[in-house]
């Protein structure tokens, strides 16, 4: 399938999840992927930040690319993250074996490197591949926030067909986005930042990628249709009840794992709760949730009226 | 006059006038804040960052209070900035003396402190002080981040009235908002970030503190009141025109001056074309903007139909 | 008496004794004065991080400076701090009236500067205070680090006396040595890493602000004997035995009190043990050490035969 | 060859020698490490930052690393980063097949890790490759400092053979120097901050890692031997020649380019003025220097009496 343009709606940064033994669980991917197609989603992003890409190796990040293309068999689109540094063309390349409709590519990292040298990774993996590109802006793992400037350039040129923004930075997303309207209005626009999704489609953001959407994707679908209805004060409590549930991320003991491994492992536990995974365990070396936070996760659940 | 409970509202950071000698212009300080009054604000907070507070001495922080005190005479509440470490205590009896309704107090800064410090700086403000008091979550110049349990706690014993949001992120201040509205209902949350008025609004702000607003306080004033009655879409509308009149803060050379000069003298050079203030002047050490950048400034108040 | 050109030796950054109610305890300055003297110290820092200038008021920052500049007597030259960003010129003023033989300030702090205004703010205190002006390059404070091309710029042109370097950066440090050498031999360059004390000796520095040197002066005096003397082995085993000491600063309880309390508090705690001042009380808001911790800095005393 | 216990000297982080396609020119990789080697360094270390692994494939990573092991031949030990964060395993795998004496790898990036989940990074390396283990310890580009405690912990308990630091923390390293003596004196330390090497040997430190070694080799080598020698005054001086020389790494305009792009453009411009590579190009998408560049730097090594 073709994606749409541009891409609306709510689109999950879809866990990974793994066997006791650290493998991809084929099984459960495919599981969790008929859920949230169920549950309303538009899209599918696999092998981001909560797809736990940076703790994966190549093949495993195929394999859980080819079973979500498999599972979703083009009733929904998939975006492929491709998060790399030089090897990112080849991660690339498999993604487009894989099947996907879209890639996703953050700035360089581990190096630091110039707003030009920034444009021109976004440019090379576009010519190489030949898929849309979303450049994902996500300063808290590659220490570089995307310069205005530079979206709006490779929004312009036709490199990048939209932007997955966790930069947090809301107040240079509205600025980008009074300027994207007026000049690329195809350009599509989703929020990583899962706690204001309400504020960011007021501000004319097309969709979000919510990694809290892989525990309550229904909530995230009832929220942008009360969105795109005009709904706003329905938009607003749905969201109020979500920022409420996301406090499971914080169960994990502080002493002992980064918030980080706790998020995750979080996202893990919750999907494996309530049935959808087999398996909670999150890729080495992150420390996981001892079985006290995972019974708080489910009271959490519970009080939220999901289990 | 007593201050309100909650406090809601626009409530512009009023800049300093300063004559071409640098000492505070007290007939410029009256004339904008009677505009300020005029245009519907609901609240004056002097001496705060777009006051530049930093800058100035004791005597001119004081000067610059009374006047503003004297002029408001009770029409609205004066918020007096009571920006220091030590010597906060010493400030805050400078604006009880200068009849401020309430004080809006930093963290500690300079210094690195741990969040028992934090609290009980705020608590030993409002014990001497005996007025009520906001906190201002200003990360980009105290370098620390205000813990939502810091703020909570604060809260819930009456140590603080409210919150200046000045932090950027809007996730954690959703999760601030969804529980104290549980909590302390008349607790008063402005954001200070004038670029998602309308999303903070949304997301159960009380108001907001913009910098902009020193330049278009209707503008501000509209925007909260369609809030205010539910019609989001004209709120949108307003925030997106504001913001892209926000672009005059970026018209000074980043090779010769610093982003906070940019900003500081482009409020103070609207303002003075405005016929608000007498003088552009900011105070020393920074950098003025040059003609060049004040003509273009004016251009883009005429684009905005404000000149 | 007139600052020597350049500045050698070592230099204490003086811890400010206070009284169990707060207050500067004049005798305890006066008793610690003598004793640094005595140790062979080579000039006095009042008012510095480790003097808590961000925790006094401007009264108490005056009674700590003048008590010891008229205990020093003209026997080691005086430098105070004049920590502050618009009162600056006030405080520079307050130092020339107490007779202090130079001052130190550093960049502006809370705003954010270019450094085009750094250079002008060094420049307004020089002028104004006509005594020699030590930079003070603190980016863990200010946020800033002090770019090379403006401390080359400011030697050169006669605004600065010298550097004091708390900015952990060596490698830079190195290459302004290097053309400090070349072009401004009698600027005076101290060391605020007392870890690194005969390394920085060793590349060229003049001397060392340690603020342990409040508990073991003598051997910091030792230190720089033996390195101007060229026996490297002796300094190095002499800093070894002080980068051991130095563990005294990390007793406080991290969940209760962070790490820039904990330094201070050891200081004073030892200073106390030592009979140098009567009371280890550090000022509000910070949190004091706990009996155990203060037990555990007696141990370290012990161990290393200075109790 | 087995790896020395401990590892000491001038290790030179190689650059990565390219071909105008972008391809590894393993010619110019023999003719470097042969250099290299005449020049007397005792160690080389492949694939590090000055390597540009970040910027290269897998395949371009083994071929430069199997180049330089066979053109070593058993002389000097070989060290291979394995830079990466899952697939550190395979690049571990890799390094082994290849014939590497030792591995280098950093802290986990892109992701943020919690110590205990850093240290089981390292602990699983070290078991799956049974080769001896450095910690490379490079905030500046894993946005981590490794702890202290961690690193006292993985060499006690033998998962690490040694650490390069990066860190620019020389208080810190001279902290763990002092302990590390005292614990397990055949632990090699080797200080990747070229600028400060005499002070590092002085301090304890085992080597150098200098990314200008590959311009001055035989410079690194006098100063190490003057060290070892104890003859400070030379070793300083010779540092003193070095930093001095490093000004060539800052002749990009940083309009263009980042300093990371300049400083490794420098190092290869140096090398192939100097004959040592033939082609001075950096791995995509970093900006090359310009011809004015390049010839300035000439001058620089000429007035340095290389060329």
């Amino acid at each position: 399938m073709p994606l749409p343009t541009p891409l609306r709606g709510v689109v999950p940064p879809v866990i990974t999840p793994l066997t006791p033994a650290g493998e991809v669980d084929t099984a459960s991917v495919r599981r969790l992927t008929e859920h949230l197609i169920d549950a309303g989603v538009h899209g599918l992003f696999l092998l981001g930040s909560s797809g736990e890409a940076a703790y994966l190796t190549d093949a495993q990040r195929l394999t859980a690319l080819e079973t979500a293309v498999d599972t979703a068999a083009g009733r929904v689109p998939v975006l492929a993250g491709v998060i790399d540094t030089a090897r990112v063309l080849d991660r690339a390349a498999d993604a487009v074996r894989a099947g996907a409709q879209a890639l996703v590519a953050t700035a360089p990292f581990y190096t630091r490197t110039h707003p030009v040298e920034i444009a021109d990774h976004f440019r090379r993996v576009r010519a190489a591949a030949g898929l849309p590109l979303f450049a994902y802006d996500i300063p808290a793992a590659v220490h570089t926030k995307l310069p205005r400037a530079v979206v709006l350039d490779l929004a312009a040129d036709g490199t990048l067909a939209g932007l997955k923004d966790s930069s947090g930075d809301e107040g240079s997303l509205r600025r980008l986005l009074v300027e994207l309207r007026r000049s690329t209005p195809d350009f599509s626009v989703l929020t990583g930042s899962e706690l204001t999704v309400d504020c960011a489609l007021l501000a004319g953001a097309d969709g979000v990628v919510p990694g809290l959407g892989n525990v309550d994707a229904e909530g995230y679908v009832r929220l942008y249709e009360a969105a795109r209805a005009g709904n706003w004060a329905a938009a607003k409590a749905e969201q109020d009840r979500l920022a409420a549930l996301f406090a499971l991320t914080e169960e994990g003991d502080p002493a002992l794992m980064g918030p980080s491994s706790a998020a995750l492992g979080a996202f893990k536990a919750a999907a494996r709760l309530l049935g959808l995974i087999d398996c909670a365990a999150t890729a080495a070396p992150q420390v996981p949730l001892d079985e006290a936070a995972v019974a708080r996760i489910g009271d959490r659940l519970a009080e939220a009226g999901l289990l």
